[in-house]
């Protein structure tokens, strides 16, 4: 039931460790959330290890379908971390020393520790535009709607400030969530109708364990508040009649 | 570097909540984990909407790729849970009541809790094979190598233990991990050339934070115990001669 918006983005997850559940993924949750406050909807998320052949397949598929794609991990000094190289293949382009990346790398560590391990991190497709990494040095990249970001979580989390002029969204996506304590099957009609009666909006129901309790939060998605307000208030009407207790979560 | 193994997988994961950043999915690493003990690799993740089209189309693909497929999510009573119905069409199959599904939930609720809503848990795939849900009554399914299962993560585990004897693994994925003081860039080369190596091992590198240090995280994967145990001490060769500190994690 739900609508495309005007701007959408896939999430490309490079790392055995994922696949293997050693890692919990949790940088799609800060991307999509953050994504979400620039008007961008996440409508894709693949998980593929660390192997470039599949790395290149997945990203000209994505970057083809999707306005935006956003790659996490796979760009630090090991020999697992082959990002920047996959994305050199997938884009065409040449794989090679990107001399500003050097210089901020040169900079940013002490004499003598810009060691052969961290000089290959500037190894990037050429013609890669930088996204800066205030945390450890070391920047991502962005090559045209594609934007390479570190798998470490408060190192990605600390590039995204740098990224927003890099991005043209739509509307914010907005939500606004209704907890109750009852169970899915009590409301499902119910919410089916008010789901029915509006169809750009985007309605979904999640049961949830609380204290011991069972509860339901509806959680209603759309750019435009007034649909929210309304959707909101369709759905208190049944709240009301049926008599259901309201939960904070 | 990572080899395939005999037997691999894909998660097909059914939500909006996981798309929008609201709910943070747990599921993959639950059934990697499990799957990695019982010789099955996850060889890929992808996350889809509660869109009927876009699920198919995604299973159709994964389902002709992978051994196995796992979904989770879409299987419960609202409007928005359109798994069954989706796979029912992926496989050109009639979406239909499950007849033992039906007095498994018939017995399971209390006289006349088994409304309208419930009664759409029932509806599944014509020739759909069981999966017992020890949990909360509604079961999932299985349908050639799609295994669909709920969203919810305890459920989920808890139907885990039941669905041992409907997969074929290979042998058990084995891994062990060296933590060390130290810096990624400071072992890349010497990491790279044990796996160059050992090219039928999959060696990954993690950096960590703890309790302010830095550190890394060298993973060595295999069937085997003692291709491990080779690398393993290939790579404790170079960290005594350049005496690192091995740390706990």
């Amino acid at each position: 039931m739900s609508k495309n918006t005007k701007v959408n983005a896939a999430i490309l997850i490079i790392g055995n460790e994922i696949l293997s559940g050693r890692t919990q993924d949790t940088n799609t949750s800060t991307l999509a959330v953050w994504l979400n406050s620039i008007g961008v909807k996440v409508n894709q998320v693949r998980v593929v290890p660390d192997e470039e052949k599949i790395i290149v397949e997945a990203l000209n598929i994505l970057r083809k379908t999707f306005d935006y794609v956003f790659t996490t991990g796979g760009i630090g000094p090991t020999h697992d971390d082959i990002t920047a190289q996959a994305v050199s293949k997938a884009f065409n382009r040449k794989y090679e020393v990107h001399k500003d990346a050097f210089k901020i790398l040169e900079s940013y560590y002490k004499p003598g520790e810009f060691n052969e391990g961290r000089q290959k991190m500037v190894w990037m497709p050429k013609g890669a535009e930088l996204i800066l990494n205030p945390t450890s040095g070391a920047p991502g990249f962005k090559i045209e709607n594609v934007f390479c970001l570190p798998g470490v979580p408060s190192i990605l989390k600390s590039m995204l400030g740098g990224l927003k002029n890099k991005i043209v969204g739509g509307e914010p996506i907005l939500s606004h969530t209704i907890s109750l304590r009852t169970v899915e099957s009590e409301i499902a009609h119910l919410l089916s109708s008010v789901q029915e009666k509006n169809k750009d909006v985007e309605i979904g129901s999640y049961p949830f364990f609380q204290a011991g309790k069972l509860g339901v939060s509806i959680v209603i998605r759309s750019e435009k508040q007034s649909k929210i307000d309304e959707c909101n208030s369709q759905i208190l009407e049944f709240i009301n009649k049926m008599k259901l207790e309201i939960v904070e979560r």
